[in-house]
C-alpha cells in the first residue's frame, strides 16, 4: 500500500525538514513544516513566532513550576500560561487531523507522530544523527550565536523531549514509536529521502 | 564506504534473526547468531542452553536482591549468580571484538551494537514489530507455551532491556544508540533485509 501521510520527527540539526521536504518533492506530496505555522497562527490569532516557540518546545509544567517557586511567584501565572500551550496544543492536534484527511502530505513534528498513530495509512519516521554532524550543520545553517553549537543542540532537544513526554506521556526517539529511525549523519540527507520515499511505498 | 560488520538488535519475535541471516547471504557475510553461542559455550565451559539464556537477558540485579530478600536467601548466592553473568558478559564483550576484527559479518543480539559503537566501519541496527505481527509469528516458530503469547513478549523483552540497561547504561531501542530502525511488521522481513543490506554500502 501507499502510505497517504509521512511524519518526520527529528533532533534539532540532524536535517529532517529538508529530509521531509525531499520526500514530499520526490512523491509530489504537500508539505507542512512552516505552513502548519502558519495555520495554526491563523487559527489561533498568535503569532508564526510564538506559535513555533510554543508548539513544539515549551517548557515542561514541572520545571516551569520549579522556576516559580525559586522566584516566589504564584499559581495564578501558572494557570495562565498552561492554558495557553494547551490551548495551542489542542488546536494543532485538530489542524493536523484535518490536513492529513484533505490529502496525501509530509509533516514535519509538532508531535504529528503520535497524534496520527492509529492511521493506518501513516509513515512514522524518526532522523537523529551525531553531535558533530549537527553542530557543523546549524553553525552554517544558522550562524554562531550564544553558547556552542554542542549547548544550543542539547538545549533545543531536551525541549522537544520534555514537551513530547508532557503531550504524548511517551519517550521521544524510542525507535517502537516510529516505523523507521535513521541516522543522518551516517547515511546522508539524500539517501535518507531516498529510503524514507522507498518505503512510503510498501 | 562498506560496512563490514552490521549488527541486529531486536524485540523478541520480530524477525530479527531472520532478517540478519538474510542480509549476511545478501552480502556474503559471516553470520553470528547461534555460532556466537556456540563460541561462547566453548570457552565458558557452560552449555550452549546456560549461555543462551543467561547472555542476555538474565534477571537483573535488583530485582535478584529483591527476590531473595522475599526468600530470606543471603548475599553469597548474589555474588555467585553474578560473578557467572558477569564473566559471561565479559567473555562474549572479548569474542565479539575478536569476531568484528577477524573479517565481514552480521552479529545478532548480545549487546553488540554497545560493544562495536565506536567502530567506525559498522553499521547498527534494531528492529521491533507491533505486538500482533510478533505474537502470530513466535506462536508459528515456536508453538504453543505457558503464558499467552502476548505475555511471553513481554516478559522476554523486559528480560532484554533490564539485561541491557544493566551492561551498557543504555536505554534499549532508544533510536538514537542505533543507525537505523526498522518496523517489520510494517515494512516485513525481505523489506527489512533489502534495506540494510542497501544501506551497509553507503
Amino acid at each position: 500500500m501507499s502510505r497517504k501521510v509521512i511524519t518526520i520527527s527529528r533532533e534539532f540539526g540532524s536535517g529532517g525538514r529538508s529530509i521531509g521536504k525531499m520526500v514530499a518533492e520526490k512523491l509530489g506530496y504537500a508539505y507542512y513544516d512552516q505552513a502548519l505555522v502558519e495555520l495554526i497562527a491563523k487559527e489561533s490569532g498568535y503569532s508564526e513566532d510564538f506559535v513555533e516557540q510554543r508548539g513544539e518546545d515549551a517548557t515542561s509544567k514541572s520545571s516551569f513550576l520549579f522556576n516559580l517557586s525559586r522566584s516566589g511567584g504564584t499559581g495564578g501565572n501558572y494557570d495562565g500560561v498552561y492554558a495557553i500551550s494547551d490551548k495551542l496544543y489542542v488546536l494543532q492536534h485538530n489542524i493536523i487531523k484535518r490536513i492529513a484527511a484533505e490529502g496525501p502530505c509530509v509533516i514535519v513534528g509538532r508531535c504529528s507522530d503520535y497524534i496520527l498513530k492509529d492511521e493506518e495509512s501513516c509513515l512514522h519516521a524518526f532522523i537523529h544523527a551525531d553531535t558533530d554532524f549537527k553542530a557543523d550543520r546549524i553553525v552554517r545553517l544558522y550562524g554562531e550565536r550564544e553558547g556552542s553549537p554542542e549547548k544550543r543542540l542539547e538545549e533545543k532537544d531536551k525541549k522537544r523531549q520534555v514537551y513530547y513526554k508532557n503531550y504524548t506521556g511517551r519517550t521521544w526517539g524510542l525507535s517502537m514509536n516510529y516505523d523507521l529511525c535513521l541516522n543522518s549523519g551516517k547515511f546522508g540527507i539524500e539517501k535518507c529521502a531516498e529510503i524514507i520515499a522507498e518505503l512510503a511505498k510498501v
